[in-house]
């Protein structure tokens, strides 16, 4: 069945359900506390946006008006399904949320909701949460890197890899034993789905399929609970995933250093307000301007030397009329460091249209350059070339971008940024903030998930 | 962007958003009540089966307990989208309902949970629910035979084309205009899933696919209502549904013949209780043993010549370990048909594995047949070849099998088999299906569309 020779499959449904609490490493427990954290502030940044609203208007309509858990925007109470679906509708709006780099899936917003809205329905401890979240991410994150680059070149990673990412955090709270978590994975893939041609006309996909991801993952551990059978074979079968989805799959990545290798702690931080395909070059920008003390008018051009995904997905982006299609373009996120010298939330909402940032996007352009390539997606590294007014030419180069493991935020600056993303849509004070803060850095010894907002 | 030159999706989303019921011709609409009452039929069906129930169960706990909508396995109410989903997930399980060949798709199961269960909740009249059910079969139709061979060699042509189908017909009882169900079809076609993979373990996931597309499409025309967009082009654009899930789209497809063409009286229905694929040679089997008086004992061989799909599907079932799996089983549908006279629901539950029909199951193979693969699926063709004990070669064929459009069921056999349907899971008993006989066949003079069987 797969080049593993084995049944990754089964390996990795067994590890997702037998995973303890004792058997995570404190690090990985502080990251994950860490990566909640900035979900939750990520969550309440999307509070107001259009199409946050619009889905959570339509899953608290069709949902119970009371029930367990939070709709973290509205501080509303619903049943599980429609909490998770709001409120992964609106964490991953404002692009501030996390990234693994080598499987290109953002966990965060695809394991925490339904994680939190069943805990929360559950009655289960903190403890019982964050282990539910490991798993989730180390799952996640193994098929993400499992379906590879062609999967990614038509599929949304963070819907498809994030319906079985769910239902495996969703599966270990239900306590699934490995046959039932199995059949959870079967349920979950085969609902998997997420297609990139939203992004041409800066639609508002990208909140439904976080959403998407979040409910199929929450129904497909729900039903293997009451004993609904899935797929053995739903990532690497003949007509699973990767056969319709892939053309350049890797079982071996499946398994990949199980327990041992914690895939969770290699996740990024978001520094820019953008796309994850800017980041590096945005920092290699930053890095050379600072260095030969640039201003944006003392720059003629610029040649962002990238990866081939980060053509596939910024390419189509070359005149933005939205903010949200604006965080895919190359040129602006580049214009806005120049010229303001941050790309965060406040930026682009006021700037990302304006004439100074508009003439220096049309100075950018993209080439694809080898070494990057090849290095992706395992390192992102950012190199950029800049030909000054003056005919200097300039470069810089960034091996690890802001926010990554090697590179990460400490605990006051992920607060910070919290708290600015909370206060951004007005969806919690300061004050309220630094409850929800120490919340979740005492969380592993909670014996109940707290409610975090909802009275 | 296509090879149709111009905007087969534009098109087809205008059409859906502008059809009339006056546009409607009236043996069409005679057929969209013969195809409501089969699929009602089927829904009850499913009553009472663990993979529906567990759906059911599911979507009514995480649904509000009161509604405007029917849960009609359990004469209960909830909100849209929690009884589309249960009655989708209920109405394919016995296999009983309709098929378009063309497009190998089954659209009543896909496009009657939503639209009915919208249309009560809306309090739309009969002629706007017939009006949108057209819609929902014709768009559907056509996106199934715009994915291809090659896209339903992995996928669940039901499961992805359904979304889109859902929401063509949500879509109209909304009343999108036509830019608004081009944002609809762009969220459902992104939402769009279903694998194959599930045949291989008899695998419950037929109940999801189903029950996805119903809420995925229903969700998408709901949100459109709203203001939520999505991809121009889910369809044929570089990133869009082709581009990840076929290799032999045609958009021409989409367009053909839309408003004189009228895909739903190309549906048919099901007269055995089994996958269609194994219909063709279930008519010609019948036909074979009937012009030569042959018993199952006087059969000492069966070829059954097929196209390529039934191969794919049906060719992994070898020794089928559960009713539902057994649908998928050549040999098992033709020594039902040999040794019982009929493979219908009854004679599944009874004699799957009884030993007479296993030892006539053992004596059948497929082979690929060229002539009937070029047919297909415009035209599926059985035809068997039969090697006797006695030594005589026999073959029979059927070019249009029971329940084609050219060789339909009327309307007391569609009766009958809707009540028996409804008498198999103890759904309905005649008298509760007698009214809702009258009530189907009235449809189209009805102000409001009534319940059917909730109290």
């Amino acid at each position: 069945m797969t080049s593993a020779g084995a049944d990754p499959t089964g390996i990795l449904a067994a590890f997702a359900a037998g995973l303890a609490f004792d058997a995570i490493p404190a690090p990985v427990l502080r990251r994950a506390e860490d990566l909640m954290l900035d979900w939750f502030g990520s969550t309440l940044a999307g509070k107001g946006a259009r199409p946050v609203e619009s889905l959570v208007r339509f899953h608290t309509q069709m949902g119970p008006s009371d029930g367990p858990s939070e709709v973290l925007v509205h501080r509303t109470l619903s049943s599980p399904l429609a909490a998770a679906m709001a409120n992964a509708a609106a964490s991953h709006f404002a692009e501030q949320d996390d990234v693994h780099n080598g499987s290109v899936f953002h966990p965060a917003t695809v394991v925490f909701p339904p994680a939190l809205a069943v805990a929360q329905a559950l009655g289960r401890s903190g403890a019982a949460l964050l282990t539910a979240v490991v798993a989730g991410y180390d799952v996640g994150i193994r098929v993400g890197e499992f379906l590879g680059r062609s999967h990614y070149r038509t599929f949304h990673t963070t819907g498809t890899a994030g319906s079985i990412a769910a239902a495996a955090a969703v599966g270990r709270l239900l306590g699934l034993d490995a046959a039932q978590m199995r059949h959870a994975f079967g349920s979950a893939g085969t609902q998997a789905a997420g297609l990139w041609e939203f992004l041409r006309d800066a639609a508002d996909s990208k909140q439904l399929h976080t959403a998407h991801a979040a409910g199929t993952g929450l129904t497909a551990a729900y039903l293997a609970a009451d004993g609904f059978t899935g797929a053995r074979h739903i990532l690497d079968g003949p007509q699973g995933m990767a056969a319709g989805m892939s053309s350049d799959s890797d079982p071996s990545r499946l398994t990949d250093g199980l327990g041992t290798r914690w895939a969770l702690a290699e996740t990024s931080f978001k520094f820019h307000a953008s796309c994850r395909h800017t980041h590096p070059a945005a920092d290699a920008l930053q890095r050379v301007m600072h260095a030969h003390r640039l201003a944006a008018g003392d720059i003629a051009r610029v040649t962002a030397r990238v990866h081939q995904s980060a053509i596939d997905v910024l390419g189509p982006v070359i005149d933005p009329q939205t903010v949200h299609q604006a965080k895919f373009s190359m040129g602006t996120v580049l214009g806005l460091i120049a010229v303001h010298g941050h790309a965060g939330l406040a930026e682009f909402d006021a700037h990302y249209r304006a004439a100074p940032v508009v003439a220096f996007r049309d100075k950018v352009r993209m080439q694809l350059d080898p070494e990057v390539d090849a290095a992706y997606p395992a390192r992102w590294i950012g190199q950029v070339e800049v030909e000054t007014v003056d005919g200097r030419r300039l470069s810089a180069r960034v091996d690890e971008p802001k926010g990554d493991p090697g590179n990460t935020l400490s605990r006051p600056e992920l607060e910070d940024k919290a708290v600015r993303l909370a206060a951004y849509g007005g969806g919690a004070t300061e004050a309220e903030m630094r409850g929800v803060i120490a919340a979740i850095w005492s969380l592993a010894d909670a014996p109940l998930v707290p409610r975090l907002l909802a009275p």
